[in-house]
């Protein structure tokens, strides 16, 4: 086999053996000390900063350069960071900000960070090293904070979206009464549906789009007027799509809607899918965590009965991006779904080397392979604030929006736009004598110059074909004082927007 | 609309704020100081520790306790990690692990993932924040080192798993002759096949799994002797299958195959394509990093006409977990497969607001919308060491798995298993009289008795249905002495695990 080695002989020689570690250990540690020392600071400080701003031309030029060639000391680097990088976030970690529904994070999970990208450990395959055990426990964690059995399996996942993918994989395979991992989609002798509220959340459709089931597929139910799915419509179409041919297979409850929290009957929903055969996924991205309050836990009673459960850790639990769960009722299911194992993965057998198989691999129970130790921040933030406090903060938020609420309720120029079942609070700016065509155009306009101005950010959405402000508080940094700001922004750029349009 | 704020009254004004920020900044400034020397001392002094050791019983339960309720201090539960997750890494990050394909990390990428964590910013929506334009700044950088055009488009993923899951919807949907995305697989008047070599990653399958297609749409074509897909081979299986009703629509070539690091003809596997009018998607997990090595660019020549590409940026470019890289050769086909805009998160007009439509929304061109700011890592890094040193440690990984082959070549008792044309090599411990079996269980029994070791972490894999021994070199903290090392313990477990056998 001398052939195989002969190719770059002639080049060998001259070889000089070289590493991207630091040349000079010291300077990089003081470096690194003065990173930490100023994330310190911006963390710490973010109230005394607007909450967005745009970056300069100057700033965005910066990041059209060619490719750098050669090296560029690394104190440089991080000034450049400070410079044009670090001023202009999107604001998220903000206590006003209640755009969409983004994390704060924390700081020890940001120092979790740290540990878990010099660490640098792959948890996708390998059973025995720490990080699995981690996993695992983080896991037992979530099932436990959530009453799910401790027979269910789990992974953890970037976040909701990708959760709500592998949820419905594990539906779709479970149901479809053929080998659809072999024969695929087109041998399915019936069109297989599956049915949400018309609010449930796009990352839904966009995983019934990629998983193959096509949009059309996706039933979207009316809801009633706490925007919870309705069940009696639920069961109607159902029950007409069993007479036009289609095999019905999923139903998609959602346990905080995008759009105003709301969380439908779950316990409803279970009913309906155990006399009905069908599989019971849970989008609970932050509304799950509902679970730890206890003023707001029945509203999510029978979230534990869910065939399988999506939810993000980096929203309502505080923690940085990129982290969310997937639990699955039946273990079995989750892992015929996503298990394969070529030559080059096998497991080992018993508990010697590091592919024993006396603990999970994760990639059995996920499409992905490289996996980074996202378990860490999770496992040090429960142990650093314990799910009492999660709870707390969780009623904090809801209390907050109810305060919220109230207020838009004292304010003429104001009007609630929906019902506050939990943290979301959707009002929109109504002077007297407009339409409601220019009322949609007054509220867009109030949402972009609310960013320009940078104390407080919220982003719009539409409720009932009216144009509304939305603020989701997912925020363990607001307090109650943010909310007036808020309202006095709102008023105040309603205001001049309404002077400047007469 | 008083009844939407009713709810909780009675509990309001009872309410105290608080928060997740620390009580005690200093402390807590403190431990991230403490915690940053000991993350530069554990990367410093990896070569000093084994690669791999196993937990202790103690170790494992203290992994296995319930959910804690109340908080503990910080300092504890780092000390927590020191002794029971820092000591029990996979031990990729130690410059003799060669295992499967696992990236090594750098200092200055850790240090990039607490500037990330503690800014906390969420890439997946919202087009002006300083996230957007680093990470649009570094695609444009991957796409310059590989030769795609500037028009392609990108997205940075967690890794292959995600990049392949994404490429091949994206042809799926583009090649399908009807809309997909709302008309679901089941529509499909024929059969869609794609193609691959016998050697392509499992990931390929998985996806091709999850995207409702099935595995036996995935036809695996022989390779030749240096395990590469067989051109001839793919034309006839192509051209029977058509035959056959079939409507082939993508192949996927390997640039960098998992088992051997052999590349697929890409230019050949181009014009086959483009005759067929077939999608050419490559997997290029590390391989495609190849094209920074002046002597074998010309192994991945053609790869920057494949209409979608995969890549990470975790093994071959030595980043932290997790970063992958998807590119799009028509950004409009890219962009059609995943670009959902529900009202809630609607792109604003013009250049004003955070939602301006002036930058892309990662989320069109993903199936995420939780994504954290991966780029800042690859930014950072890229700047710190130029592509010419990621280009000489990429030809330093190449020269060293040659090195390694050569070494075996002169061991009586070592066999080199197949050719070496990249980064991987394969090769087993083969005494005189031992059949084929019991050759097998020996060098299944040696992998594993390395690990126990601790010296050396190599993987195995079956070749030509040969158990063989397999170290994959995407390790920048290696030198040749640590692979003479690895000969040495492979010759002197074989030689005991000979002896015990006998």
């Amino acid at each position: 086999m001398e052939r195989f080695v002969s190719m770059r002989r002639e080049n060998r020689d001259r070889f000089h053996e070289e590493t991207l570690d630091p040349e000079d250990w010291e300077s990089m540690r003081e470096l690194g000390h003065r990173m930490l020392n100023d994330m310190i600071e911006y963390m710490k400080n973010v109230r005394e900063r607007p909450v967005w701003q745009h970056a300069s031309n100057q700033v965005k030029s910066h990041f059209n350069r060619p490719l750098p060639i050669d090296p560029q000391p690394p104190k440089q680097i991080y000034e450049e960071f400070v410079k044009y990088v670090l001023p202009y976030p999107l604001g998220n970690i903000h206590p006003r900000f209640w755009g969409w529904a983004l994390g704060t994070g924390t700081v020890f999970g940001a120092f979790a960070e740290l540990l878990a990208g010099s660490m640098n450990t792959n948890t996708g395959g390998g059973g025995h090293h720490s990080a699995v055990h981690v996993e695992k426990q983080v896991i037992d964690w979530i099932k436990e904070m959530l009453k799910f059995p401790a027979s269910a399996s789990g992974v953890l996942t970037s976040g909701c979206s990708a959760a709500n993918l592998i949820g419905l994989t594990v539906a779709r395979n479970t149901k479809a009464g053929i080998d659809l991992r072999r024969k695929g989609l087109r041998e399915m002798p019936h069109k297989m549906t599956l049915y949400a509220s018309q609010e449930i959340h796009s990352s839904i459709q966009k995983a019934v789009e990629i998983i193959g089931l096509g949009s059309e597929a996706l039933h979207l139910v009316p809801v009633n007027d706490d925007f919870q799915i309705d069940l009696q419509e639920l069961k109607a179409t159902i029950s007409r799509d069993r007479k036009e041919g289609a095999t019905p297979f999923c139903v998609v409850g959602a346990a905080g809607t995008i759009n105003t929290g709301s969380i439908d009957d779950l316990n409803g929903l279970t009913e309906i899918c155990q006399k009905e055969s069908l599989w019971l996924h849970v989008d609970g991205a932050f509304g799950a965590w509902a679970a730890l309050d206890p003023f707001a836990r029945k509203k999510v009673s029978g979230i534990e009965r869910a065939d399988s459960l999506a939810l993000d850790l980096h929203k309502w639990m505080y923690m940085p991006y990129e982290i969310g769960c997937v639990l699955v009722q039946n273990e079995e299911y989750h892992r015929k779904a996503f298990s394969l194992t070529p030559k080059y993965l096998a497991h080992g057998e018993g508990g010697r080397g590091i592919t024993g198989n006396d603990l999970p691999w994760f990639s059995d129970y996920d499409f992905l392979l490289s996996r980074r130790f996202r378990a860490l921040k999770a496992w040090m933030s429960l142990k650093l604030h314990g799910s009492r406090k999660y709870g707390r903060l969780i009623q904090q938020n809801i209390e907050q929006a109810h305060y919220l609420a109230e207020q838009v309720n004292t304010q003429p120029e104001l009007e609630l736009s929906a019902p506050v079942p939990l943290n979301i609070v959707c009002f929109r700016y109504v002077p007297p004598d407009m339409d409601e065509a220019a009322l949609n155009e007054l509220n867009k306009k109030i949402v972009v110059e609310l960013h320009e101005q940078g104390a407080t950010v919220i982003s719009g959405t539409i409720i009932k074909d009216k144009y509304v402000l939305r603020a989701a508080n997912v925020n363990h940094r607001s307090r109650r004082e943010d909310f007036d700001i808020l309202l006095r922004e709102v008023i105040s750029t309603g205001k001049k927007l309404t002077i400047a349009h007469e």
